[in-house]
């Protein structure tokens, strides 16, 4: 992949038990992937792999693939992306980004 | 995407100014790239955003899509990723992997 933009989010839950909680970031995310300005998508959840330099304590992996820089900003302000903050942010305790562009 | 196996690598370097160092963990990356079961890769570094929950400390982003968790364990001991290993490791003072697959 190249001349693209990953943007690669990690979801802590607050309550990290709950599978109804999961399930329903996942339907939210689900939602989300409609912004027309994502190109790729991966709902996403901890592999079995297991090792000092793994990070696992993460409930859900939120990848999206953009064309480039100026489609990424307009999906945060997409009244869809939006929505799903409103809709599903009491649902977690964390969130990191990774925003990369080709290096 | 669906069906997959995310591997998303982050490499903190020693030298976090060297432009030198930079640019051979991304040759180095590029040799990498052979390793016959991935199936997309990037190579990437940090994009201009910057939010709160934005981590942008790193130098280089390694991102992998392999069909499957097998392919993932094969990549690990592939003759490629030992060398890549070997070359490169004195290059880096920090990794954070990230391993997902569909939830």
């Amino acid at each position: 992949m190249q001349n693209t933009f990953l943007h690669h989010v990690f979801f802590w839950l607050n309550n990290p038990n709950s599978i109804a909680d999961k399930q329903s970031l996942i339907e939210g995310l689900k939602k989300l992937s409609a912004v027309t300005t994502i190109k790729t998508f991966h709902i996403g959840q901890p592999a079995d792999t297991n090792r000092d330099v793994i990070e696992r304590g993460y409930a859900i992996s939120w990848f999206v693939q953009f064309a480039n820089a100026a489609d990424q900003a307009s999906y945060q302000t997409d009244p869809i992306h939006l929505k799903f903050v409103e809709t599903c942010k009491h649902l977690w305790s964390k969130v990191i980004v990774y925003d990369s562009v080709d290096a």
